[in-house]
């Protein structure tokens, strides 16, 4: 399994804390040492940095949880590989994104979803994965729910009304907790395990406003567990909309 | 304008020197102070670093040049962005990059394409820019060249024949020179200056061949100017096949 890291703000803020928090999950104190990534939004675009590598050991990491990266929307992932044959390739590594719109789209998932390639309802269209992963593969296939909308701007509530019969189907293949983005929404769904916290600023005059999801608590705040099969979509640091199935 | 290179290898092959030495071509020595990018392809996958800070400052890209990244196909750009008003942003960093039949194509310009946005013949279709460059819209329009052909795995002869004509349809635009690849193939186009070299292994056995492609010679070494107006296609460190316009 894997573990996941979502970060939405009303303005733009670094994840260095919680980035260092994470890292020693990947093949220190934790097992999952098949790879690393972290995706930071600037407008609509996404730079993400991954490596098929321990982010335990990673310099580059190391490197990244210092330098301050500011930005309203983050989305990370640490790997382990399952089934194991799936190897430690670039390919392989979280999070994954795709161009949809003029927009960098963004995914990264804990979970597994046998047979995705083989079954018939998850044929894909215009995306295809470049790597062997079934989470690559529901991610073209959610984005493929998307292009289908034939619009490049989708409010929340479209995104819950399009996205929800997708994951729907591809929840009852396995496990199937992830994170996804367009950069301006952050959108969480929970098949076993997510856990959010909100954090308002209490200074006066302070208008920021942060939620922060993981598969497991980073801190010891009040983590919130997502109820399970519902699908949220935050932004601008809150929850805006959710639908249980 | 901008600084391109480009390397082709037989076998994966590091970079840190080439990269070295085009670093303080970003704002220290020279004057492309807005940004800098590099693409590693690993497989069909292409790992990306970029900032849209000045690479001669960038923290990120000396770790980088010291990491020994092995790869068969590497873009690398520093950019002086052209007009100013385009600004320093990640969207506006090169290379970009898009998935297309299952693979990453990664694409990395210098020059200028005036009125490429209004102009109807280079109206696009499923590829949009993220950015505002002149460059990306190129891209996108050369990628749905390719999607035209409606196969994922294209041979040198075919990359030829399809890009053929949008190239030369761009060029007009102004000034056009590229590195554009699939993971397999390095493309490139002089329109106004770009320069190889062939490097052979000469130890006994070495089955090495490396292909260095920059705008502005990097070492001492005799780099040979590309035929402007033709384009080129390098694969495992040497040149298949040229077209000229």
């Amino acid at each position: 399994m894997c573990e996941l890291f979502g970060m939405s703000a009303r303005y733009p803020t670094d994840v260095n804390h919680s980035l260092a928090l994470l890292r020693p999950r990947g093949g220190e104190i934790g097992p999952h040492a098949d790879g690393w990534g972290v995706a930071f939004y600037e407008g609509r675009a996404a730079r993400i940095f991954k490596e098929p590598t321990p982010a335990a050991e990673s310099r580059c990491l190391a490197f990244i949880a210092e330098n301050d990266y500011q930005s309203s929307v983050v989305i990370g992932h640490i790997r382990k590989a399952n089934p194991a044959k799936v190897g430690r390739t670039a390919a392989n590594t979280h999070p994954f994104s795709r161009e949809l719109g003029g927009r960098s789209w963004v995914f990264a998932h804990n979970g597994k979803l046998p047979n995705i390639r083989e079954d018939p309802r998850f044929a894909l269209g215009r995306f295809h994965p470049i790597g062997e992963t079934d989470s690559e593969h529901a991610f073209c296939f959610l984005l493929n729910a998307i292009t289908g909308t034939g619009r490049s701007e989708i409010s929340e509530q479209e995104l819950i009304s399009v996205l929800g019969g997708p994951v729907l189907a591809l929840e009852q293949l396995g496990e199937f907790n992830f994170l996804m983005s367009d950069g301006v929404h952050l959108i969480a769904f929970a098949s076993t395990k997510l856990h959010y916290v909100q954090r308002n600023c209490i200074e006066h005059d302070c208008q920021q406003r942060v939620a922060l999801l993981a598969t497991t608590p980073l801190t010891a705040e009040a983590w919130s567990p997502l109820t399970n099969g519902t699908l949220y979509v935050f932004a601008q640091g809150e929850l805006l909309e959710s639908v249980a199935r």
